[in-house]
């Protein structure tokens, strides 16, 4: 299997198949730090990512911003000090398309930027 | 009564004392927009903003970010597709400190900037 970041998003429609519970299963090795949470019913990816100050975790936040602004994907971004929380889910769809993952996979990478 | 985006932040620290009821109640009223919730026992201050788009809603942020900055007092920043969410308590204190106050009244000025 090939990088998931690397794997393209497709246009997200409300009427596009949420991930199957296999492909969930599957992928989820791929992005170790991120859980699955309900909230409302709705499932979404999260990822807490910790920093040594605010700046940093600003920083993160805004390339988190561009990445998801170039794909026009947009997920939660939660900014306290030294800390941000992402949670990616496909608002059109209420749960989680494989560009959620994918888009998981790229966050984790704009870490490393 | 002045404005209370003009007042001085005091230096915080773990001993000081929480807002009181009645100075809350007086100056709750020049920000209307604020809301108190209590989250896990803990007084906070939350204003949502409404964005066109993420790129205006991330704009905003970052101009908050700066803000918090440039005083040492962060808030909580929740970025989402066209919509800002803003949380400002003491977290020394557990609870609300004037300059909470102070800060939502700035970061409504934030806002026209």
């Amino acid at each position: 299997m090939g990088e998931l970041s690397k794997e393209s998003c497709e246009a997200c429609r409300a009427d596009a198949p949420k991930i199957s519970d296999e492909e969930l299963a599957l992928l989820m090795p791929k992005i170790p730090e991120w859980g699955v949470i309900v909230v409302e019913g709705v499932m979404q990816l999260q990822r807490e990512y910790r920093f040594k100050n605010f700046k940093q975790a600003m920083a993160f936040s805004n390339r988190v911003g561009e990445l998801a602004e170039s794909v026009g994907h947009h997920p939660a971004i939660l900014l306290e000090w030294g800390r941000v929380t992402i949670t990616w889910w496909s608002h059109e769809m209420n749960g989680l398309h494989k560009n959620d993952l994918i888009m998981a996979a790229r966050t984790d990478e704009v870490l490393d930027v």
